[in-house]
């Protein structure tokens, strides 16, 4: 395999310009032309042949034009003969329509995984999942990475000694307790389910939480709601302080000013794996940058070396 | 192949109602689900099992949300066992994406043919395709529909005894010189190519136009500069009265206003392929429907009997 | 699409014969002969030609060989010309292996429905599967049933004035909630998380289950120790009286003799999904036939009709 | 990627033979085995085995024998562990079968293409195609090659003061006004329209030929009545000297003979992309070599450097 | 599925049209158009639209020809909507291309198979596979006839009481065992291994053919030189006197004229699978038609009814 | 291609140590994990990634738990970001299902092909294939190896001057007579051929076998039934004395002890292929090693060297 060639598109370029200088390799741009009958053209604007092409683009707002400018990018480096396509996406939204809970309904995330490799994307560079099954909708191979190492780094600047772990559902906890692990802290998780034709609901929040200073944890935040709902009963509860943390911050319909709003809210950590607006952004908002990690993942993939040993310790 | 059942996406559902009504069949709508993070969920309102299912789509601004509509829509009948899921693509806007005439570009009109067949569409109904050719992009079988008969229907109301209909341009003159037989009129063709880089341009109208009038017909007019060029041309040369004719009628950037201007334009003609907003409308434009026609194919498809009879006698 | 043509392999012929009494068409046998040297070939003893085939497996010990078998079945049925073939898994127990949770492990439940669609299957009819996500890893149509309505229906004829639905996992607490719903109780669910290497647990029952009497419900029992710690809690808590009941009575290492020798315990039920031996069999066991609602899926399926309707008012 | 293995099937090894010396590699023979019942067996008399293997052959008559054995070296070359299999294909013939203008016909552009890939093609190198559409029909990346260097380095030998460059037909006008700036001269082109049933015919030269010095460029002469068409209205219009160009000489049924006896052309020039045999070759005739160029592309496929740089200035 | 329709292609039409004589079904014609540059286009000539479309074409000489042809013919069948395609192939003359003997060769048997399903087969009707391995090259359901039932009732006329069959060679012994069954006759076989480089070469006759009344039974007779070497052992022995039977008389180099030249060959009995020129046939040659068979298996292929129980009692 | 890694299943893991010990590179074990649901579970314990992969496992009882074994790590070995995936089947049992012999079987030898390369495989070492006609089942690339000159290199010990090689039936005996050649002696065969439902049998032995020294040669012996006939003619003829040589050493159901106990063999050579347990071993027998051969395979695959060199000479 020859060199390395990456190319944005238009949802991140940010993200992907961070991610080529730890890589040291020049970052080149997907020229996007707009039709007059509003359709899209792809030209990327380096050599592709024999090349290991990375393609860095999360599928944020407005995902259709992103997804379809992702299918665009990999049609194009297939066409020029690129030795290998590997899609980078920071955040795959698509992971959320992952099963088929009424009749006659798309199952995006299955759908979305087959049309990349119909366009001709060979693989795939993902972080953080929202399931762990969506792995499985792939038919290429999946290298699948999350940011509990650069949360980690984060918190432990803090004094930690009494601090919860909190994971806002019991699903996912199995992350919050190796989060808690890596911090040396306990762990504890919201237990919530929802039923929505009854409204039946089950709620509360397992394992120990007053007087101590709460660190919750989730996968992504979009409107916000779970988070704003288990802050009522760590309120309720007697937590000391809450520190919130995720990898993926969406913040839709002014989540981030809501939850920066709750006084108990002492600070809120997300990643740079969606572009967060500079408008948007609070005194209290802290951006993690995943460019390292995403970057040494595409250092390894290029050189075929294990990139789960990135997790070893874990 | 049990019952017809035809769905519309949120692309052009006037039109598609409208062929239902031909068809005697009811309209099912394709609910949209929009969630927090902008990703796209579809879901059916009518049983599909071991139907004959269409989806009516054009592939018309804002394009991207409408193709991932529509692919969601085939992979959703798919996954609810459709006996068969026909795509009817009243305006297919990638065919122009057609040829590399850049490397490393795109090649949309392949692509979102692939596309489609790997969301579960088992044939295409398209109309008045840019170039032939892509008819051999997709990789299921294409009923190609043209909308000379509709036009023709609408002029021979007027007087053409002497009449020209003028194709914009001499690649597409075979269409034109078609439409002329069925009207029994003359023909004429702009001669018109532009080579980018050094502006070299050949220019000419092959055929007599003096003192004529004129019929302009072309497949469709996003921002109508060709036609415009055309105008000037035609003036220059001393025709009588101009109607224009086309089968898509975008009209982008204004186009249907400038054309409506110019004074020798006695009418504008399009078909419904493509939805025109009330409020752009002007008086000289007409808008023919093209639903008889679409509802009549697929009344064939769904019974095994010959489109292309429809087209005898052109 | 002409008659139906059901066969068995050698997983569980009862429920096959079972449903075709309801079907009333006649359960054709596949007949398997082992060679010398271990391989199996599969005869399929009833033309198939054009049939609407269906081929009755669950994916039971020896699992391996039940696989192959069924893999050999459909690649007959294909090669002898069905005009489409269904298999029907009561039991798809590969759907637990679907995630990768360590490097370079296999992903069964993907790789199966793969290998089944490699092998000729146009369709899939599976009864509780482990996860919904699974779903998504087959490329045909899936009709997925469950198995609530039986179980409804056998509690009904208790008094259950006083009962609680109990979940053993708040993940798979939607389905508890479903079928409390169903017989008007109340609902609680076990919170429970194990995490491997450090054996760190949160373990809860959210919902009063004092003084109650206790349906646990579970998808299914294998080596039981889930129920087993949950039947700890909810004699810690009070329950007045306890029976379990799940889908797939699988009852792997003497897990059915342990559980029925639980007093508190007053019932077991589940379901044929899976052959229970008879002398394995306890006093306290109750098995339901899911042949009923299967016969029903077929039929509908066979004839075009909506199977998501059976599902109506859960 | 190892070492290049460059196969010639019986169409052209001349040309083949050209190429690889310019590329200084052996050309080894495909052995064309023809069995009593007519059937072809192919054997690559050379390793392959991990070789990056170029199969030359231009799909010249008789075109079906010479397309089954190329679909058999492919076949025999993916047998025998071939590292990537690029189809080196001069002239493509069946690139004018790009639509369909008739009811049930075939559409030997797109399928050839899709033969080619079951076969065992990876990649395809081509040159001059009837229409760019046709780049499309192929699934896997297609380096197009034109002869406009070639052809112009040729012509500049020439006094080329008085000199239009004239395309017959509008539709291809495109590539005699590249060929025209490559030279300095000024372009024209016929404009030329047939419509068979009725004989409706737009008939025109474009731009002034009279007493100029003409160059018809054409991508390919068969049976050459287009030509000679336009040597009428060039002789009508007054037009000094004459001399023909094109990429592929076929000239079927004598067309290079009668082309020969107009006493205005001075000159017919193609290139060996098809074999023209010595026998037909008459004193007017130059042909020139484009295994330069073809080795050129072979050479840069292989090292995965840039093919469209190979166009740069033009 | 709806009517069936029948095309031919240029190789038996007058098999084909014996066939829908028996079918009591129109015979459409595939119109093959031969371009000037030798490129062949076919149009089916009657509606294929939802038609169960059966393709007549052995691949005899020129076989590249006609195996283009009916790729062509299956392109245009699938392009226009047909809602099967049976290719019936009496002669498959590229199964003999079975094994790799030699590194670096095509396995035509397979590629063939390959290339039919690329161009649009649903299935293949074969008559007498030259080994029956060559079903599993197929990737589409195959039925394989033979002619023996037709053979048997040509030979029942004459006395049988002091007939043996014989087998050319060992390998297709079951063959002939099965046609001496159904004769009430003995059988034997020539024993016969060739091996090319050191001409080591095993023969013999096995079964008593001494004053017998022999009927070698083949399965095709291309040059001969097997059937003509096992006649000098069956003079040898004493054989009283000879007919030669086989299902394929493909006769080429003058084998039907040398073999007629025998003077013990009393009588040459083939199918009319491949066409017999009427100019090389001798008196002693007698050709049986399978087109009832061939009717008989379409018929019931189109009906869904079971073909193997054509050949019970065999 | 970056390292050479090779995985061992359970089938047969001394071989694929011994093989690497030729490699001189470490053998990784593929761990197997049998959950309480008898559902199997492999994990590779390696870094696959970029890696040229062989998986070694033979296909031997119990057939079933192996092929899943292996298709699951080929799986795993994909999901791993292999390069490129060897399956090394030094015993491919289901090439004897290579026919349809009776109407609705399937067809194992190519299902099984289908299912390896589904599961991931890139291609296939195979050692003596029961049919050479099963290299045409796989659509990935074969190497084919046999067993001949380890078997020659231990006969040539022996005074071979009054020796004749004997195939037990005359379709395999181009091996034998290779054989022959390698070792200079005289070759005979088996004539020999079963109808199973009337009895009917043809048998004799070709070849002068009277007081010569044979050495039967068969590829793979299971139940041995056909090798013991042979004996009994082999006596009834006046052989001398009688070594029996195979590949493929399966001896089910006590074959190799009564073999050891005819007293006129002196001698039974297999292969290690397939593992002979200690137990059943006997003082006659001799096992060879194909370890070398396998791994010079290895090499040169990896080293992209020709395989079919190994027969040089042969």
């Amino acid at each position: 395999m020859r060199d390395i060639a990456v190319f944005t598109g238009s949802a991140h370029p940010g993200l992907a310009a961070e991610v080529c200088r730890h890589l040291e390799v020049p970052l080149s741009p997907a020229r996007i032309n707009r039709f007059a009958n509003d359709c899209l053209e792809v030209q990327l604007e380096a050599n592709c042949r024999e090349r290991d092409v990375f393609l860095i683009q999360p599928l944020v707002a407005p995902v259709q034009e992103h997804l379809v400018e992702l299918l665009m990018m990999c049609d194009a480096a297939r066409g020029a003969s690129a030795g290998r396509i590997t899609v980078v996406m920071p955040h795959y939204s698509y992971a959320r329509s992952d099963k088929k809970d009424m009749p006659r309904i798309s199952l995006g995330g299955r759908l979305v995984a087959d049309l990349l490799v119909t366009a001709g994307a060979s693989r795939v560079l993902a972080l953080t999942l929202h399931s762990p099954q969506v792995h499985g909708f792939f038919s290429v191979p999946v290298d699948h990475l999350h940011a509990l190492r650069e949360l980690a780094t984060h918190f432990r600047k803090l004094d930690l000694s009494n601090t919860t772990v909190v994971s806002p559902d019991l699903g996912n906890a199995k992350e919050a307790a190796a989060f808690a692990r890596l911090l040396g802290t306990r762990v504890a998780a919201g237990a919530k389910q929802r039923f929505e034709d009854d409204k039946v609901s089950i709620s509360a929040v397992i394992g120990d939480v007053a007087d101590r200073d709460v660190i919750v944890l989730d996968d992504e935040i979009a409107k916000g709601s779970t988070v704003l709902e288990l802050l009522d009963r760590l309120r309720e509860l007697g937590a000391r302080s809450v520190r919130v943390a995720c990898t993926h911050g969406l913040f839709a319909s002014g989540a981030l000013k809501r939850l920066s709003e709750q006084p108990e809210v002492l600070e809120i950590v997300c990643t740079n794996s969606v572009p967060v607006p500079e408008a948007e952004r609070t005194e209290k908002l802290t951006v993690l940058s995943v460019a390292p990690a995403l970057a040494e993942a595409v250092r390894r993939i290029h050189n075929g070396e294990s990139v789960s040993a990135l997790f070893d310790g874990l």
